[in-house]
């Protein structure tokens, strides 16, 4: 979580909302992390768990990512959440629930739904009260 | 639609699942179209919606699409539905119906979320047998 949160202050020094993603190996080793880059790319899906699943799995031989774990720093969005479970990763770990925007525990439940093939596990709150307080900050000093 | 049944064609012919997908804008001008591609890319996102989104917005100044169509040959998935609503797209048309990973009128519902920011208009059902016979013929022809 300590690399999704620098990915997520480096994201807000670059004017981006500030969520980070890194994806590890069942090892703990990191296959890839990314940054959100939605006005960088002006690509309003380049969030950073996209980027960072799609980059963990080209740099390995396999499309899937099965045991690996996607560590985010704000509960991934229906798109990215749906994402994960395509690239069957193991376990979904995120910071700061989102309860506007969410997609695990709020608003869509994407793993709730019974035609979900391929469910993560799921632990939510990891380091939340830093999570959470990159977004807020950012925010405020955009208002 | 002709044009997304051919880009799903054209992906069952290089292996894929057989869907397609098109973006045309308010006057009907095509600005993107793709067909699957989950296994060229070895990338489990790579749908033929999320693929056509980035493409049509890549392709303008605005990193939204509003009041543009999307055009699907199946059901968008919900991460594809999600990414539609991040895209700001006017309309998500689709031919099949899928009640085994549609994510727009099956499963997850992504618009029908409250928390779901932007939702589009949907039409669903056009082509539908044709976009449907593609799937069937194609899922046949691998058992």
């Amino acid at each position: 979580m300590e690399l999704a949160l620098a990915e997520a202050r480096a994201a807000a020094a670059r004017g981006e909302v500030p969520v980070g993603a890194v994806v590890t190996d069942a090892a703990g080793a990191v296959l890839a992390r990314a940054g959100n880059e939605v006005e960088a790319r002006h690509d309003p899906s380049a969030h950073a768990e996209m980027l960072a699943l799609r980059a963990a799995a080209a740099g390995r031989a396999d499309k899937f990512l099965a045991g690996c774990t996607l560590t985010a720093t704000l509960e991934p969005c229906p798109m990215c959440a749906q994402a994960a479970s395509f690239f069957r990763i193991g376990r979904v770990a995120f910071g700061a629930y989102d309860p506007k925007g969410g997609g695990v525990d709020h608003g869509a439940r994407v793993y709730a739904a019974p035609s979900c093939h391929h469910v993560p596990e799921v632990v939510g709150g990891l380091r939340e009260s830093d999570c959470a307080a990159l977004l807020r900050n950012f925010f405020a000093a955009r208002r």
